[in-house]
């Protein structure tokens, strides 16, 4: 049986908003918290602040060593000093999404009443369902408190540029620049289908407990793992997973007929195993159904209507071995935009490296992404 | 927990070969049991029989009602008097895989010492690793007792077309004409991976006990419904799951943030539990896992190798819309088969039901599957 402990608490910066944020599905979350980092100095007009959303199971640590598993920030090769989005020009924000597990409200923080008062024990399972324009809204009220009226570019890849889509539909005034990346304006059937084999693995663990491991110490590893590792295939390409193991044996030797005898299974089962240390099962429930229910279309009445009159100006890209999110729906989006005028650049990257190339060194879509974000700040005197 | 039995056992029709076959991994199973059903009369020459090979979860019930779901033969479309394969003509066989779990040998059989000794138990995971290879000799053992010296045509689609590839590489004076359809010479690194995300799910299951569940009546049911549910998306082309789900919800009602709220989620989760209940866990881990170590090419010293000389003739069919088995690897294959100067047709059929095409009614591959059928049999005399 299950052996491994629920992770040692974090303490995450994070800002208290005392009246709370009112969800899609009616419900309330008071006080809402939002957990985030931020790199470089916000100027005195408030006019250079560069807002990252992060994917799945991104968090807010985008340019620094993260705290609980000492890796790199996920995006260290492209925010910073210098880099593309540049830390010495821009104050760049990144936020942990409501509903996850790194400090923002969500199914691992304390469950509270209408009145904000705290009940001793996680929302888990009873953390309210979100959309992602739930997640948008959080965001807006930590830049709101933080006294920024428009941000000069909303970027993110994934899940990530799903929450840029919905910034610039939903808040566009807001929203100087917008460059969602390796996504589409909803999710597909396979898509969802992919998440709801997760969700089966989590739920059918039996450490799960109907979503209320927090009793036990324990976490729902087993099944998480399994969840990890079917989404992993999804963000590689064919190509990516041939190149990098192909039907290379273990040790190089013949075939033995041992259970692990590929490589590629033995890299699989540690990216599964290696994450159920760092994240939440029902953090990972909440945010794939965001992922699911989300449709800009449905929303805002059509995807003209979601981006009608929008002042804004856009970089679409995507990658050409991406399967998750392939570039017919990058072309859809990019119509859509052309159809209701806006300014939109588009680019597919060239590269076998599959969904996972958007968090990888690919110097063509660092350049598109740093000059499409230096053409922004120059427009705006900066 | 889970609660589902075991389910009642079925009697199979199947002949025992008493000196048992000795397998790719030295060991021996003896005696061999090998379940069949046939369709239709064997001539007086003993020259009119077709071998059809079964996918994964198939089995020997090819063109009658199933003894267990009481569906339809597997090719009940195909197979069958008047049909592409027509039963009024040939001796049509299909027989139980070895390593299955309808009456073959295989993990849900009683285990045997090496002198073929009953042992009282389940084989269970103790049953050895076996090859694409063994299951094709156990076959030809089966085919050798029937008295038949070489088969009119040997037909299978995915796995079926791995040991249709195996059965003309190693008996090729035995196969007059092979039909290797929707499938490829190796197993990709992607298959590879979601096979191994389904035995994650399948051993990560507590119910499976290591393999011992026969011990407690139960079965390991999430596991292996976890397993059939992420294997089924592949079945699927992406255009196929949104042509039958798009993203229509439950009750055709409005987004209510119910946990299964997308239609395609209860149809996956109902593809999952349907299987538990006609499948053997042991046996899909023992059949990925012979599926994952395929290559054709290593076995053989190349694939030029494995068809070189070749007396039989081939049809290679492919579906475009299939991203398990692409048209890429049937034009592999069929290079190969050129470069032996080997008789060759090849069709990619034009559909947008992914892999699981090769099962449904697609005019064009069942018209040329029977022109390739009859012009074998005419050629023959027959």
């Amino acid at each position: 049986m299950n052996q491994t402990a629920a992770p040692p608490p974090i303490e995450h910066q994070r800002t208290v908003l005392r009246d709370g944020l009112r969800l899609d599905s009616g419900q309330l979350i008071r006080p809402l918290h939002v957990a985030w980092r931020s790199y470089g100095t916000l100027n005195a007009d408030r006019s250079n602040a560069i807002l990252i959303c992060h994917a799945l199971t991104g968090d807010q640590y985008v340019a620094e060593r993260h705290p609980s598993t000492g890796k790199p920030g996920w995006w260290a090769n492209l925010v910073g000093p210098g880099l593309p989005v540049d830390t010495d020009r821009f104050f760049v924000i990144c936020a942990n999404v409501l509903g996850g597990c790194m400090g923002s409200s969500g199914p691992r923080e304390e469950m509270t009443d209408a009145d904000g008062n705290g009940l001793g024990r996680p929302w888990g399972t009873d953390f309210p369902s979100i959309t992602i324009r739930d997640m948008v809204r959080a965001q807006k009220m930590l830049v709101d408190h933080l006294g920024i009226d428009r941000l000069l570019a909303v970027i993110g890849g994934s899940m990530g540029g799903m929450q840029v889509l919905e910034w610039a539909a939903t808040f566009p005034q807001s929203v100087f620049a917008a460059a969602p990346i390796a996504c589409a304006t909803h999710h597909s059937a396979q898509n969802i289908a992919f998440h709801e084999v997760g969700r089966a693995a989590i739920q059918s663990d039996p450490d799960w407990m109907g979503g209320r491991y927090w009793e036990t110490g324990r976490i729902p590893e087993r099944g998480l793992s399994v969840a990890r590792m079917v989404a992993h295939i999804t963000y590689l390409s064919e190509a990516a997973l041939t190149r990098k193991f192909g039907r290379e044996l273990q040790g190089g030797s013949a075939l033995t007929f041992l259970e692990d005898v590929f490589q590629v299974q033995s890299y699989l089962r540690h990216q599964g195993s290696t994450f159920v240390r760092r994240f939440d099962a029902n953090s990972y429930l909440t945010i794939t159904r965001a992922m699911d229910y989300f449709d800009l279309a449905t929303e805002h009445g059509g995807l003209a209507k979601a981006f009608s009159g929008t002042p804004t100006r856009f970089l679409v890209a995507s990658f050409s071995s991406d399967w998750l999110f392939p570039t017919s729906e990058s072309r859809t989006l990019v119509r859509a935009l052309n159809a209701a005028a806006a300014r939109v650049s588009f680019i597919e990257i060239t590269t076998d490296k599959g969904h996972d190339a958007f968090l990888l060194d690919e110097p063509d879509f660092h350049r598109a992404l740093g000059g499409f974000v230096a053409g922004a700040a120059r427009d705006l005197g900066l």
